[in-house]
């Protein structure tokens, strides 16, 4: 199996209509064989994509793409669709790993419809190009392909709740592999689950209940019964539902078993399951998750917020140690805000974790729901900054986001120990939603230490000198003590500031920093527009000194590493000198 | 019945729990002309909160507000309420309609849990309550009143979903009113219609898919019959939901008859039904309706978006004449920039108008959905600047949202004729997302007209001057003339530059301003943080020129003139030339 003979004839869905029903068969195992080969050496998707590798089969079989649409939503399922699509080699070749990302990209195939990279939004996607069609008379298939826990963010009940009044062609497959958020299964999971449980039959069916035709189909893994449902509601005059239950994982026993922690794994050793490379670095995640550890003994009105990623946020132990302060919304952010508003309304202490490239689905719920309302929950982003992720993960929007809501304190800690600082002084206080922004790797040890003492607003000198002021946020602190030391070798000497806060400006500091330097340099790990930089900088611009903002330029960068990111960025402490000094 | 007796002797809820069946319905009666003389005089939101008066009283005579918490969606439909909670005066005595405002406000009153103002919260920030009694072990009813075509929106299903699973009080008024998006009565609010039709019985119930036990109550405006139903499910110990039926309008026969011109409306005449106020302005809504209209003749690819608002868009001709280009997605703005990026894809010329203070809630759509794929759709946003406004309808945050989002090009409008000019541009290029931002009123006439070309990314000067370039975007560009007439009184003569795109600065154009100016001036109607002003100010700081940005605080105002405003921001041309020739 493991020389992909029938995988290596795949250049174009066509090809795959050629096949025979055994060596269909064969194509699915070998597919299965290069997803792990692919993940287990570089990471990524696991679960999700074994899972979905006859329903991609099924479809291309069955359907013309690209004249049929087919959209995957979050698109962290679509390797078996890549595999079919020309992109194969990119799973069983080692070498071409790279030549392709883990999501659906137009610019590598015309069978990609769209970058996708954030959840819920295949249905509103595939909506527009249906619209379309029907408007330019044309006739083809559209399908949207939606799971693996999706259906609760609320873009997708958008989705479907428009959809279902169109009076044409439009196909949603749910791919229903038994993600869910509770156990319990209450809501639309519980509905699933009964779905399941009567094959379909249940009385109070979600999607009919929005007006959708619907089939269910519980050999979801089983091909020929995925082709023989798909033959039926092709070219379908109404929104037809197809729910297809799979198997998360399916044939890698680790990852059936463990399907949590096989959603997304680093490199692994396929014999064992184990992870193949250690990581033994200290990260942000992990001091937040002992904070919280240690918070919870002193204070039961501690709650935790998050949407559907406790692995990633190192909340396990804590969902298992305290399972009455522990709340996991599913994929719902918005949701989630305002419930964390209603939680601190009542009195509790509530925390809500999430990524920086998601919680900005919660925009308008962090303006209105929580800060028009000071409701006091404090939010964690994690994984912020710059970083080699890709276009649709990147972590450098959410600090200019963030600081244009009134009533919303931001702090970006510059150490582990000033990270607990920063939750204590968050807790502590009543009069504001604060958000703690911490990157995904902690900084090398600091040589001047920020104080123990937060106050609101207030930057910090942690080394005086002259003549230039660097302020460097959050975890760039670091990158103003290198660049500091760099022009200290050129005979100057500066001052170095810990501004912490990135919400306001300190107006008192920039006086009396403006006194007595000509030249100020802003670091921040973020874009640079509508970011914090910019604030000091249009503070500082009716009078004389000079200031150099550095940060991030608005571009979505896509797996570009972090480094040459610095480069491109002028991050780096000799291009800094060399701006700055000429 | 205009003397108010009964509604007079109302001072808190406790009151409406002594008063006799005859007197209740006499109080409903009272309420209904209080409503009616509020709105009727000042404005405000008449059809939602005319079929509400019912419910209000019955939520009050059954449970114990504060102790029971009662959530208002939107909180527009929340007059009623607030009559009964010690806030009557405000809508009998005309002299304190300022008093109060026509939102739920915690300062205002214990009674009022949040300050709303946006659609489909109610649920989710209820829960956050509802999850808080739990933990801390106490015992009371959290009521979410949702409806009036709330249902539609992501958050409210996701609130839904969560709460479904909660295993403790909680009560779900469903306000069915029959206000819904599509006349086809697909999707939800045809679960809505059919669930209606059978009294509850329908097979496929939305709710109880999702969980919910489930009642229906046909006759919502009948105060004896809700309080009957109330009655029985107080105190539950399961998610329930309890689906009225109302008449948006009741009482008052031309709010009856045209729901959607009474959901909010301008002072009107009672006999008549009349408005009493006129408007010959000219506004940017009915220029841009003007421009669909013509446009649409010449290309039926033309395909216009908007999410539940035609009637304060001026979209209502334009639904009428081509229902083939124009769809009403419903309250669902996440949904609505990706379908239209969907159509956008598909070679349609698709524009979605949107009001600046509700498309903040697709911003992680229009980031990822819209722009990250480069979709070339247009998205209007009307209504922005600064205003007299709620503080949950505020529209200065719009630009500083949208500036830092790549590839998005952003625009704004010194006048009619460049709005027309700035959609003809829009619709031409075919490479990027496109966001046109325009004011609620055009200013008055420009002394210096713009070209009528337009450039990507090009400011354009207006007048040459000397020694001060004062740039004005937008609508501002009449405020930078007002300046540029006030410094010619003091011996200056600046330059006026027309900036025309606010998502990018022309960095040629600041370089030769910066040769000949030692001041640049910028003017923008938004908030300074994270705004354009600030992009210009930190292009400039390295260098000698002296920048000062002028625009909104920061902060939430709630129905502050906007005169008051332009005070306060200092804002007004003497303000400006004295801040800045001192």
């Amino acid at each position: 199996m493991a020389d992909y003979e029938i995988l290596k004839t795949i250049k174009s869905p066509k090809d795959v209509k050629d096949l025979s029903f055994f060596a269909i068969n064969q194509l699915c195992e070998e597919m299965r064989a290069a997803i792990i080969n692919r993940v287990s050496k570089i990471g990524g998707h696991l679960g999700p994509n074994l899972g979905v590798v006859e329903l991609a089969v099924a479809l291309h079989y069955v359907f013309e793409s690209p004249k049929d649409k087919i959209v995957w939503d979050v698109s962290h399922q679509s390797y078996p669709h890549k595999m079919l699509t020309g992109r194969a080699e990119a799973f069983y070749d080692d070498k071409k790993f790279a030549a392709y990302s883990g999501y659906t990209a137009p610019e590598e195939s015309e069978h990609d419809m769209f970058m996708v990279g954030h959840t819920s939004t295949s249905v509103s996607l595939a909506a527009g190009l249906a619209k379309a069609r029907d408007l330019k008379d044309e006739k083809y298939n559209v399908i949207a392909v939606i799971g693996d826990g999706s259906l609760s963010g609320g873009e997708a009940f958008e989705g479907l709740d428009n959809v279902a009044d169109f009076h044409s062609n439009f196909i949603v497959i749910v791919n229903d592999n038994e993600m869910s958020i509770a156990e319990n299964y209450g809501g639309l999971y519980g509905n699933l689950a009964e779905l399941r449980r009567t094959q379909g039959k249940a009385k109070d069916n979600y999607f009919k209940s929005l007006g959708f035709d619907y089939v269910y189909v519980e050999e979801g893994n089983d091909v020929a019964k995925i082709i023989t449902e798909l033959m039926k509601i092709k070219d379908c005059e109404r929104p037809t539902v197809l729910h297809i239950h799979t198997l998360k994982g399916k044939g890698y026993k680790f990852a059936e078993e463990n399907k949590e922690t096989f959603h997304w794994s680093v490199p692994f050793d396929v014999e064992t399951g184990k992870p193949s490379v250690e990581f033994n670095q200290l990260t942000y995640a992990q001091v937040v998750a002992d904070y919280l550890e240690r918070r919870v003994q002193e204070d039961d009105k501690l709650m935790v917020v998050n949407a559907a990623t406790p692995g990633a946020l190192n909340l396990q132990e804590f969902r298992t140690n305290h399972p009455e302060n522990y709340f996991d919304v599913g994929i719902a952010e918005e949701h989630a805000v305002a419930f964390l508003s209603g939680m601190a309304k009542s009195g509790l202490k509530p925390v809500g974790l999430f990524f920086g490239g998601f919680i900005q689905r919660a925009y308008d719920q962090i303006s209105q729901d929580l800060c028009l309302n000071k409701s006091p929950a404090v939010l964690v982003i994690e994984g912020a900054g710059i970083s080699g992720m890709d276009a649709t993960h990147l972590g450098i929007f959410d600090m200019a986001l963030m600081n244009s809501i009134p009533n919303l304190v931001c702090l970006s800690p510059s150490s582990a120990d000033e990270t607990t600082r920063m939750l204590d002084w968050a807790f502590k206080q009543k009069d504001f939603p604060v958000v703690i922004r911490t990157p995904a790797s902690l900084p090398k040890e600091l040589t001047y230490q920020p104080s123990e003492e937060i106050i609101l607003n207030q930057y910090e000198v942690v080394k005086k000198g002259s003549k230039v002021a660097i302020l460097g946020l959050g975890n760039f602190l670091k990158l103003a003590e290198d660049v500091a030391a760099l022009m200290q070798e050129k005979g100057v000497n500066p001052t170095i500031v810990n501004p912490r806060f990135y919400s306001a400006i300190d107006e008192n500091m920039l006086n009396q920093l403006m006194e007595k330097h000509n030249t100020i340099i802003t670091l921040e790990d973020g874009i640079l527009d509508g970011g914090w930089g910019q604030k000091i900088a249009a503070y500082c611009a009716p009078h004389k000194v000079k200031v150099y903002n550095f940060g991030a330029d608005k571009e979505f960068t896509d797996r570009v590493k972090a480094e040459d990111l610095y480069l491109r960025y002028k991050l780096t402490p000799q291009q800094i000198v060399d701006e700055v000094l000429g």
